[in-house]
């Protein structure tokens, strides 16, 4: 099925920690594990944990734990052997190149988890919340993860797509004696399974744009004219955040976005230039960009200085802006500087972001945002742009079979869309793949899973 | 002997890794488990890897292998279990979180290895060779920290300074019975214990030049004028250098030197302006720090340009740079540019940095040099200055011992030399320490050791 060599990692993340923990994964696991471990028994027991030295061709490099766990009950399905060792970066490395000078070789990103998954220890959409439990950042992000890793909505489509297969060797069998005009499909019981598709891959779909939204973190805007105090309000917005992953390093986006769970969501803050009429060209540029911004994020609030602006020229504002971004992005029209306003506002939400009034208020609106956006059952959300294509023709082509049963043509139509969403359905779950496929979902993973 | 509470960290590198790995040491250990993986079994085998799914009050945090060491046979001497999950920093904050919230406390630096030593698994030499261990980046420290994590000089010393115990117990008696003028301990036999301890601490301390060059690196400084071509040189000596950990993240030291790996010795470039004559107070002073870190580098490389220099001003050259740096490095002048130089040097070593020409063979003289520095058995080596303190405070009072045998003094002289000896050769290997002691070591381990 693929090239059976023994492949070996760092697991553990890189850099200088208390323990490294190295795998091997494939045939020559225990000879080559045997070869490093020199007091490791030739018949060691199945996951207990056996103190040896560690040995290259130069001598002692270590001494830690060496554990076997026997193929098929391991992670990749076959012979796996970890080893624990003191975290240096020079035990390490070492301790890696003395793995592949006795006969494995340095695994690809992603290669333990694909291994799993060509040896069936999981399907696809588990293999990728793999990579998304790994990544997680907020509690939401874990939790939709997890889910998915468990085999989520991945063995609902799963037990749908088998009955779609037996209907199918019917019609095809039809299509065989199709001069004798048999039935052998009950088309009946295929349009209400085609139904039942049908509304499951509905809901996966619109379950996407919670999904993506968690999985990527909310975006949230914050524009307003200059002065209005955009950064004094995301100060005030971050000021009570002990996101829980923001002591650890090695957690920073590379983009100097600013981000704040709540609720166990993670919102990104987007910044933007202030926006106001000008004549300068370079200015504008920036403002076009902010504009822009806005229309791409998931929550704009848009920011007023109750000081200089009254409530019912805001209200305009609010409308034009609408204008400018479309229909996309839900508006937040928000008034800062309550505290030295000569009016309070009425129907606007009023804050002061510099003592921190009405904060509170804002971030639930956020969370009720986010809220409206879930609609279907909690435990089928799609986070995965991939599965979302996969759902959408499989959506088109069980529409052209639904259609094909009321319209009572032939049985050829039929057949020809059952396959396509068959196919289709197959490649969430990897029941259907291909090796570009594997290869683009395997090569985002880190070295070592 | 000191609280036995049940602590817990995150022992593998910080950030995002394809597996985690937590532990937990203490008595209470098996019943936190317990509570974070239910399906672990009370009576769980030792040493054996547990799949279970992972918890706390909110839900499923993950799923992973937790491994079960009971006391004593474990590294901290205590009930010790290992959890292996996902490297996600998300998740594993949570499982600490878990882990905290039943029970354990979350550990300081260097915690469980000094448990370890508290429970008589490995003496203080052993322990602070952990941390050595972990922070090596050459073979060569990495080869001295093994060495010393496997016993090395702790047995010996501690051997000795039983024998001395046994002595001073004999001369402790002698006093008591200091009237009637008897000798218990016998002088002779004492007086060669006496040298041979003396060898031993002579032996270690000078050692230490050499180990604390490879321990902390081989601090090399080029210096030259402006133009003899110092970056050159730099970039002709890293060109070939395949360093073992340049290609793992989290190994870059703070400052901005460039590091050399060769024959398995770490050599740090240290960065100096060039040299000359000069009015300017500015640029004075940058030639003043110059000489200051040539000074106090290891090896002093002088650099001159053969296409503008002859061979004997250059002697001078170097002649009046010893004057200024004293007789600590030593210097190796080298004429670069030869390709481009009217006379080939004949008795300074001669170099093309841009060419290639000669760089092995200045790199050969770095490791003559530092082969130089190692005199004594490749087995004894100090590499920690705490070590060479101690060893120096304790030849002091073995010299006194030995003078007073020598000198036919009385006993009272003599137990107090002894006693000092013992003392500070036991703070050694950790037979004899303080709570400041053990304080100031064990906060520099990383968390989670």
């Amino acid at each position: 099925m693929y090239e059976r060599d023994t492949i070996a990692a760092i697991a553990s993340a890189p850099g200088t920690g208390a323990i490294a923990l190295l795998r091997l994964s494939g045939p020559r696991a225990l000879s080559i594990a045997a070869a490093v471990a020199p007091t490791l028994p030739l018949d060691a027991a199945a996951r207990h944990a056996y103190f040896s030295p560690l040995v290259d061709a130069s001598g002692q490099i270590d001494e830690g734990l060496v554990t076997v766990f026997h193929g098929p009950r391991s992670f990749t399905g076959e012979d796996v052997v970890e080893f624990g060792v003191h975290g240096s970066p020079y035990v390490q490395q070492r301790l890696l190149e003395a793995l592949t000078a006795a006969g494995a070789r340095t695994a690809q990103p992603g290669e333990f988890t694909q291994r799993a998954f060509l040896n069936r220890k999981m399907d696809l959409s588990q293999a990728e919340a793999v990579a998304d439990l790994i990544a997680s950042q907020s509690a939401a992000q874990h939790r939709l993860a997890l889910q998915q890793l468990r085999g989520g909505f991945g063995k609902r489509i799963e037990d749908l797509r088998q009955q779609l297969i037996d209907f199918s060797a019917l019609i095809e069998l039809e299509l065989d004696f199709s001069e004798e005009d048999v039935q052998f499909a009950h088309r009946v019981e295929l349009a209400a399974l085609l139904d039942r598709l049908l509304d499951l891959c509905t809901e996966l779909i619109s379950s996407f744009r919670y999904g993506n939204a968690v999985k990527q973190g909310i975006p949230v805007a914050i524009i307003g004219a200059p002065n209005s105090g955009k950064s004094t309000l995301l100060n005030a917005l971050l000021q009570d955040d002990r996101a829980i992953v923001s002591d650890i390093p090695g957690t920073t986006r590379d983009t100097v976005e600013e981000t704040l769970t709540l609720g166990g969501i993670l919102f990104r803050f987007i910044d933007t230039a202030g926006i106001r009429k000008t004549t300068d060209v370079v200015e504008q540029l920036g403002i076009d960009r902010s504009y822009k911004k806005a229309k791409e994020a998931t929550i704009v609030v848009l920011l007023g200085d109750a000081s200089v602006k009254n409530e019912q020229a805001f209200a305009l504002e609010a409308g034009m802006l609408r204008e400018r971004i479309g229909e996309g992005p839900v508006v937040i029209p928000v008034l800062n500087k309550v505290d030295v306003a000569a009016a309070h506002p009425t129907a606007t939400l009023a804050i002061s972001a510099k003592h921190d009034q009405g904060i509170a208020e804002l971030k639930q609106r956020f969370l009720d945002h986010v809220n409206t956006l879930h609609t279907g059952p909690a435990d089928i959300v799609v986070t995965n742009a991939r599965h979302v294509e996969a759902l959408t023709k499989a959506r088109e082509a069980l529409q052209g079979a639904r259609t094909a049963i009321d319209a009572e043509t032939g049985g050829e139509l039929l057949a020809v869309d059952l396959r396509r969403a068959q196919h289709h359905l197959g490649a969430i779950t990897g029941s259907i793949s291909t090796d570009d496929l594997l290869g683009s979902i395997f090569s985002r993973f880190c070295i070592g899973k």
